[in-house]
């Protein structure tokens, strides 16, 4: 056996299935040892990004880490936006990039680079395996501190002889970090401020938007008249009729301090403190008031849910949650705008849907439709890297074959990563894409006035506008062996969506959205 | 005038009138400013590994330094492979990597990462401006160190408050630091052994590739015996009819091996030792025999030139070199193959052509065929990370408007950079891809026997295949706004040829190969 067959092995046994890959030279005897030691699906993707943002989504639905397979350093940094992504939505992910030969180092050859350099500003755990014999235990480490809580970023870097080379065989998963307990000093601080019956608000990210987590915040919520707010950005929060609603906190700042105004408390759960996405002169960059106090119940690391427990415990507050009820819209008729296309895809949307959500500036009218519709998991751009949205959706459909991806994607973003598509036909995996084809960077240039940075000229909104020339994404989708069809009116948007919600593969609807002028 | 303007004028003084940018909305004063001070023509691209790629392609063909315009650590990440292949081809380069306000950086808002971080491993010289007065000075110390000898990568990351923050006006460039002059004892030593009569080999890149260095090499081979090879990959080699020709050195290491096999004296000129690509289980990393001497005649930052100069005049070797002869290979008949291809390229290749060489497994029978082709410029990967194709030839056209531009363009490698398509297609760019479609990462099919991992099987196969799903070329070029033909036979290729050649804008070539099978 091995240095790559025992690793191979070592992760089959840590339950890491699934490896999205994108393997060179020196990956040549992981590759091989996929046949010879089982346990490890391989998916390929034509480029890095994929690979990562794919491993993300697989993930955060598979509730367990997935990992990667890169090509030395230009190829760890051709993932590492979406690895960006993934840390800040505590990803458990492994990323295996190859490497020289250790004695090949040293002759500076030209895909030589400082991959511990590049690994470690966007990793929790980095190593390098020393030989072929240290490849098991490593990767058993990488996977021990990838599920560290609340999920991080291992980087394992394997030079090519620690692969060949001689192994005594696979190794053990060592015990994982746990949740650190819930603080009862934190849960009677919080049941305290809740009680005082001043405007507060229970700020929920991490396990707090799904399952118990959210049910007992909506419990609380419905005992204590405390508000329930979400970050802009989850990484995976459960909604739609019959669960607890929050609200989520808009992007542009001002509409965030209006969201947040008045709060006298605001309790951390699972999260970090709101912030303003960007900084924009003259406006403050924390999002909670002043005079509000921010307390935290349970950082992301800590026991999110056994604090939500103690503290409903605490508060007796027994009763259930009121959820949602479901009140999808009814599919509108008119113009194809960003809402009435929100309202025709909540009014479709399956039960039990996975909806991954790069839709930029058409995010809150989507968001804000599919309130009322039937329940589904929704996955954020976590670090606001775009690029995400078609690798997420394609990672989250091989985590899920029996339910329906539903990916919401701005074209702009989608050009970043379209590779993606190649891996869904490949894999045949059931992803709807509803394309926003708006043919701009509609973002900045709303971002232009925001930052104050005066009037667009003509070389500024050069920078933003993408119709010169156009992007045919029926071909780019067909080119990529995907099925597409275009929506320009409500009926025919109606049909693309029947058709691609009826499609057991991939399909991407080039919705055509007027384009936002400035 | 604020700091980002600022910036603009400094880097219009300082002769960086091109930036190839992917921006954001912290880069948006920097946009903003396109307009309001001129002298710097803004390239968009839709993916930063294009925008870095262009960058190299254009400061290899200009003679000057290219700025690229990149949001965040991300945005950073995303061009960081392309910024690789500069760094190994000694292009100078000046990334611009827009950053959240200073005030912002510790709120640790979603898009925050250590961007110097992600910068260094890939990076001769890295700052952040501190603040927006700063900054016209530290872009000119950025130009300046970018320039230096023999050519380098700069990255100055830019925070918003710096850019949008009141400056002073422009700054001058800096002195340049020069080239080191040659060493006489070096220039010395070098005469002696070539006097030996023992088998020499002048070792060639950087200057010594171009024009009067390479006409120095080549009267100093005729004069003295010794052979001219080059590195495998190089920057930017002028060859074809009239020009000196010598040999490069292979890619298989077996092949490199044996074309140095013999060699008792190896000189440096303007690159470094000959090392194997790769580590392979039992082959040696370094290529020259054992019992070679490997001397440095002038290291790529010092005058090479200079250092040929005194040496051909020490030598007092006057005469002419022998250039190559105008013998471009007719125009073949039969199947199509990587080597028929090849000559029907050779044999239409128009004088003065700027040749983008991505053809990995193919680029050994390119080149090979187009050595008595009319004269032309030849760009290599030079830092072996795929994916820099299509953005190179992009970057080169818009160096060389009235030059045309030939890609040889694998297909995998084609896939990771494909949005450099559009932005051809919105500059109207004079380059003809000849994409060399054989359905595989055929190079993986080789490497993976070369490194010994064994018996491919079937899942090992399934991440060297590409034609589950086929990549619809014709559908991918159009879908960017590029027009595209297919080539399965001879006669359809020629006719493709004269169809992309005649084009005065982007034409892509679908040129169908027989597939590599193990």
């Amino acid at each position: 056996m091995n240095g790559a067959e025992s690793l191979v092995e070592t992760l089959a046994g840590a339950g890491v299935e699934v490896c999205f890959a994108n393997p060179g030279t020196s990956e040549m005897h992981f590759v091989s040892a996929l046949d010879r030691v089982g346990g490890v699906r391989c998916v390929l993707g034509l480029f890095e990004g994929v690979a990562t943002g794919a491993a993300d989504g697989y993930a955060r639905m598979a509730n367990r880490p997935a990992s990667t397979l890169l090509h030395l350093g230009p190829g760890l940094a051709n993932g590492l936006a979406n690895v960006h992504n993934a840390r800040r939505a505590n990803t458990p992910m492994v990323n295996i990039v190859g490497d020289h030969a250790t004695y090949h180092k040293e002759y500076d050859a030209p895909l030589t680079s400082d991959i511990e350099g590049a690994a470690r500003p966007f990793s929790d755990w980095v190593r390098t395996s020393a030989n072929s014999r240290a490849v098991a235990r490593d990767g058993a480490d990488a996977v021990a501190a990838a599920m560290a809580s609340p999920g991080r970023v291992a980087t394992l870097i394997l030079p090519a002889d620690a692969s060949w080379g001689e192994a005594d065989g696979p190794a053990l998963l060592p015990p994982v970090e746990d949740r650190a307990p819930a603080r009862p000093e934190a849960v009677a601080e919080a049941a305290r401020l809740l009680r005082s019956g001043e405007p507060a608000v229970l700020f929920l990210g991490g396990p707090a938007v799904r399952g118990l987590g959210l049910e007992l915040a909506g419990r609380i919520s419905a005992g204590t008249g405390a508000r329930l707010v979400t970050q802009t950005l989850s990484a995976r929060l459960e909604r739609g009729a019959g669960r607890v609603a929050p609200e989520r906190l808009p992007y542009p700042v001002d509409a965030a301090l209006e969201a947040l105004a008045g709060t006298r408390h605001l309790l951390l759960v699972g999260t970090k403190p709101p912030v303003a996405f960007f900084a924009y002169p003259g406006k403050p960059s924390a999002l909670s008031p002043p005079d509000c106090e921010v307390r935290t119940l349970a950082g992301p690391a800590e026991d999110v849910v056994g604090a939500l427990e103690a503290l409903a415990e605490e508060l007796g507050v027994r009763g259930t949650a009121a959820p949602q009820t479901y009140e999808p819209p009814s599919l509108p008729e008119g113009a194809l705008t960003p809402e009435s296309a929100a309202a025709a895809v909540a009014a479709l949307l399956p039960e039990d849907s996975v909806v991954v959500d790069e839709a930029i500036t058409a995010s809150a009218a989507f968001f804000s439709k599919t309130r009322g519709a039937p329940p589904h998991d929704w996955l954020d751009v976590t670090g606001g890297a775009i690029g995400i949205g078609l690798p997420l959706a394609t990672g989250a459909a091989v985590a899920c074959p029996d339910r329906k991806v539903v990916c919401l994607q701005a074209d702009g973003s989608a050009t970043y990563t379209v590779q993606a598509l190649w891996t869904q036909a490949r894999e045949g995996l059931d992803v709807t894409t509803v394309l926003l084809n708006n043919r701009s960077y509609a973002i900045l240039k709303q971002e232009l006035a925001n930052v104050g940075a005066g009037d667009a000229g003509r070389r500024a909104l050069d920078m933003m506008e993408l119709d010169r020339p156009v992007l045919d994404w029926l071909a780019l989708a067909r080119g990529m062996g995907v099925e597409a069809g275009r929506a320009k009116t409500m009926e025919e948007l109606e049909h693309q969506l029947t058709a691609g919600l009826r499609s057991e593969g991939p399909y991407l609807i080039d919705l055509v959205l007027p384009r936002l002028t400035l």
